[in-house]
């Protein structure tokens, strides 16, 4: 057996239909094999922002993203299904849930990155035991890739933002946060989550269907790919200028999550480079944790859209969404980092 | 009323009895004054251990330290009493959470902090809207104008080391941690704290007792004062040497904390400052977590603990102390810093 998702950005095949539902059967498929990640709260951060952020900490998930959700399920799903092996493309973070994901059940795995993926996230695929091939610099080329090897071998392909499992995957995501919110006697008005190939911003869309909690998404102005999808009112492959974001490089988002969020995502934030390189060093001095460019594009966005919602948005979850980062990047961004003056105390 | 308990240094008064019970109180005392920071896990982490360390993350707490907990717990019966202000000496951490402690329960605070003590720290306690004194560079001149502020001012001590609620306060970060583990499924066989003027480790030897969980302190070889107390059978002071771990330079630990600690603590591992550098970074690039280098000298010596013991101690919990570091020094050592080869997932 082997099938594609992929085929869906061509429009060949329908759409899944999806419903909130399919992010609580992820999240019963997923116990055991993710973790419960905190979620951490800043007096600092939240007098940065004037709001309280509710910062998830997907970069303390196992393989450092919250990509792993996604592998997990769709993994689980192909093994049970007597795949012979998997095969995806991918900036890294879904390359190396889906490494853990299919080594942890015994199956084979082939990646692959553009060749100017971070080291350390190459590293780590070939850590976890799995093959890892660089194509290119663009989707294009890394899904052509995959494809080959799938009809060359016969492997499954995991398809990173088209896959219905890796949307609800991601999803969960975003439903735990809002469950460890309410635990904490809060609610939020809004969800900021990066947009790459627009998986985290779909599974967002469904986990918050039917409540009154705002999704906005986060892209790097280098790499504006679902503003442009908005607007197109389709998903549109736009340029991709130079971003330390590596992992919001797809340059369109996947038919599946824009079908999911058309409706749903009013506001995208665009992010410059230089607002992401000073969130990335707030998170690390105002929340003590470390995480890569991707997640600090969802922290600038949230500060900006906080300030500017002047009070109206009182509560504010962040995904933190991978903390996949070469430890040299964060020391020269630490290192010409210029911190604010100190904040008084929220309380 | 204005007492101190830094008068026991001197065996001057007796020392108080103190039981598990005042954990337990300590705990209920300080619902919703401090955090319950998330248990984090590594992969990594305990690839490099050989073993599975569950680290506290308190670099996550409110004033980015543990020591809120006592703080919070010492200020809260001396405002019921009528306290006219507080005042305490510190390397740092101390000082802050007992600035943001009293400013929260509207006391005035004067803090009193080594001369060289970390901007980032002095910044935090001029934030919170207290006083800050800086005087000279060892632990006697601090207590020395913390006692003169006493005097004239009428403000009450909260020693660091020495007040039983301080040390009950501290000692619920490891009772938390024993519960936290024990909802996951799991069982300690040995915690591993940093080492100053001693309150974490005699809380950790309180939160432990009727258990066989085996209490381990961690110092830097630079300050060994609870190696060099044990020998001795009674605190004394040590020459201070050039170390990183700026919170864990006093040169002696505390009377209190030695009552506690003497019989229960068999060993003291003592750090070298290049382990405390690596384990920083380990911890960064590892765990995603940003702490300060006393919580990397506990790291340090759960690493070494759990390689040398072959497999004995399976589960090792681990105080990250505290987060509070300047970022200009992460940045230089996450330069110079050369990671490991990335290690095979655990499972």
């Amino acid at each position: 057996m082997s099938h594609t998702w992929t085929e869906a950005v061509s429009g060949r095949t329908r759409l899944p239909e999806m419903s909130p539902d399919d992010i609580d059967r992820a999240q019963r498929g997923l116990t055991d094999r993710v973790l419960t990640t905190p979620v951490v709260r800043s007096e600092e951060l939240d007098f940065l922002a004037g709001a309280r952020l509710w910062l998830k900490a997907e970069n303390l998930q196992r393989g450092g993203s919250f990509k792993v959700r996604g592998a997990a399920l769709a993994v689980d799903r192909l093994a049970a299904a007597g795949s012979r092996g998997v095969v995806a493309q991918s900036t890294g973070n879904h390359a190396i849930a889906v490494a853990l994901a299919a080594v942890g059940r015994g199956l084979p795995a082939v990646l692959v990155l553009p060749t100017d993926a971070p080291v350390a996230k190459q590293r780590r695929i070939r850590a976890a035991g799995a093959e890892l091939v660089l194509a290119g610099s663009l989707l294009a080329e890394r899904v052509a890739v995959a494809e080959e090897t799938r009809v060359r071998r016969g492997f499954d392909v995991i398809d990173p933002y088209q896959d219905p499992d890796v949307v609800a995957g991601q999803g969960t995501a975003t439903a735990e946060l809002l469950a460890q919110v309410a635990a904490a006697g809060g609610r939020l008005d809004a969800v900021v989550l990066p947009v790459g190939g627009g998986s985290a911003v779909a599974g967002a869309s469904l986990a918050t269907r039917g409540t009154d909690v705002e999704v906005i998404g986060a892209e790097p102005a280098a790499v504006p790919s679902l503003s442009a999808a908005l607007r197109a009112g389709a998903p549109v492959t736009v340029p991709v200028g130079p971003t330390l974001a590596d992992g919001l490089r797809p340059d369109r988002v996947g038919a599946l999550p824009f079908s999911l969020v058309r409706d749903r995502v009013r506001t995208v934030e665009t992010v410059t480079e230089s607002e992401i390189r000073e969130a990335l060093c707030t998170v690390a001095t105002g929340a003590r944790l470390l995480v890569e460019p991707a997640a600090a594009t969802a922290l600038a966005a949230a500060l900006r859209i906080a300030r500017a919602s002047r009070g109206r948005l009182t509560d504010i979850g962040v995904l933190l969404s991978g903390g996949n980062v070469e430890h040299t990047l964060v020391a020269a961004l630490l290192a010409e980092y210029r911190a604010r003056p100190e904040p008084a105390p929220v309380r």
